[in-house]
């Protein structure tokens, strides 16, 4: 049987690889080579740093059908070449559950990927598509890293207090989790939050977007987000490695920085 | 100019129609005909009826690179012969600002759909890309169809003790809707909350899935979800139009059942 998306997400982490290169490309637009070589070329020379890939659906929508088979191609070159990394789809998506079925054909069988992000909003019962699969990786929005993420995700709800992306971490963990294969969104931006959710979930994954271009602070987040084996974290970053002039050097940077924290924290 | 979303809604209300089918279709995998051929056959049947058409793009991924072909051929057709029935991508998607943007380009530019569902979630700042498109609808999810909706739906928020979908519809009808081009999703299922939506957003349009396959009261719902024109309203059904044995007359039926109901509302 083929490793699911925590064993190999485990092995990287044993590693010590905490970085999640975001494949965001917009190389076609740009019009200088073609978005599959574009890939090709940071998975090259960054595969030997990172705990996984992070491509995101929009960017390869916005290509049309030919989008979708250079996702398609990046995923299969990854298989082939370098099967021990995870891939996670960052698509964002859930619907009802009839639906969900579609998707999850759509992104682990027909497209090949670990793991997938999600909305929370239609509740576990529409998710359960999603999560029966107890190879594949369920990544639930908690708190996203946008500006304005706390319009509804810093609600104070229920009896509690809590605020919703509190609640929705507590539910994720204690409820969704049954076969052991979710984790959780919270942005880089939001340090403080993603303590209280490490507070919520125990050693469950978190994957942690907005260092870099959006600018959230490398020790602070360590600090606040490893669990208690000093894992479980998925740092992705997108746009500052892909386009660097130096893919390469900047995922070799962020990795030697993101050691040199571990060796203090 | 071509005409937005609102105005083309707003002819088929005015003509009395309220039907929205979804175009959910899964024949390639049933491996009778086309996916093309078989939409083409519901919409040929079925263009006079109807308010809107809806593909659900689940449906169409779960075919790969083929399905996002047979999508785009199923709108230029739609364009091509029936230009004024607005058309509108079942994608619920939402993702920070620089993403949706991407998505924006993939949905409306490339495809070229009318409308987009969108999940709530990450709040109107990142959903700017969406929302200042004026000549396109923006759907957003507020109570959804599925049994399990409640699960953070229900959630009482805040001071004044809302659920978390009367205040999603209380912002998108205070704040995200400065262009006029938002409308609200709520499920068939939920009369009752359904109209508590129609008390919070004013006349704006609410697409209304879960009739037929998953239960809700046609009756019930056309009561509690007319606005004061006594239209506003998107009725969508899709398996129970799509699958059924003659689509026409199944499309007919429910047209003159809201007709009937109509009458006496």
């Amino acid at each position: 049987m083929a490793k699911g998306f925590l064993d190999k997400l485990t092995e990287k982490w044993d590693g010590g690889k905490f970085v999640c290169i975001g494949l965001d490309q917009q190389a076609v637009s740009s019009g200088n080579k073609s978005a599959f070589e574009f890939n090709k070329n940071i998975i090259d020379s960054t595969h030997n740093l990172v705990c996984a890939y992070k491509p995101n659906s929009a960017f390869y929508e916005a290509l049309g059908a030919e989008g979708w088979n250079i996702l398609k191609q990046t995923v299969d070159y990854l298989r082939n070449n370098y099967p021990d990394i995870p891939l996670i789809l960052d698509a964002k998506r859930a619907d009802i559950g009839n639906t969900n079925t579609e998707y999850a054909k759509a992104i682990f069988d027909k497209l090949g990927f670990d793991a997938l992000t999600v909305h929370p909003y239609l509740g576990k019962e529409a998710m359960q598509p999603f999560l029966d699969r107890t190879d594949k990786g369920i990544i639930v929005l908690v708190k996203t890293s946008n500006p304005g993420s706390g319009e509804f995700q810093d609600l104070e709800v229920g009896t509690e207090k809590l605020p919703l992306y509190q609640a929705v971490a507590k539910n994720v963990a204690s409820s969704w989790n049954y076969n052991g294969n979710c984790a959780v969104v919270v942005g880089a931006t939001y340090p403080d939050e993603l303590k209280k959710v490490r507070g919520i979930i125990g050693d469950m994954p978190i994957l942690i977007p907005g260092i870099g271009a959006q600018g959230g602070d490398l020790e602070a987040i360590l600090q606040a987000g490893l669990n208690s084996k000093g894992q479980g974290i998925i740092i992705s970053v997108s746009r500052s490695i892909i386009f660097a002039q130096n893919p390469k050097e900047a995922a070799q940077t962020l990795h030697s920085q993101i050691q040199e924290i571990l060796k203090n924290v």
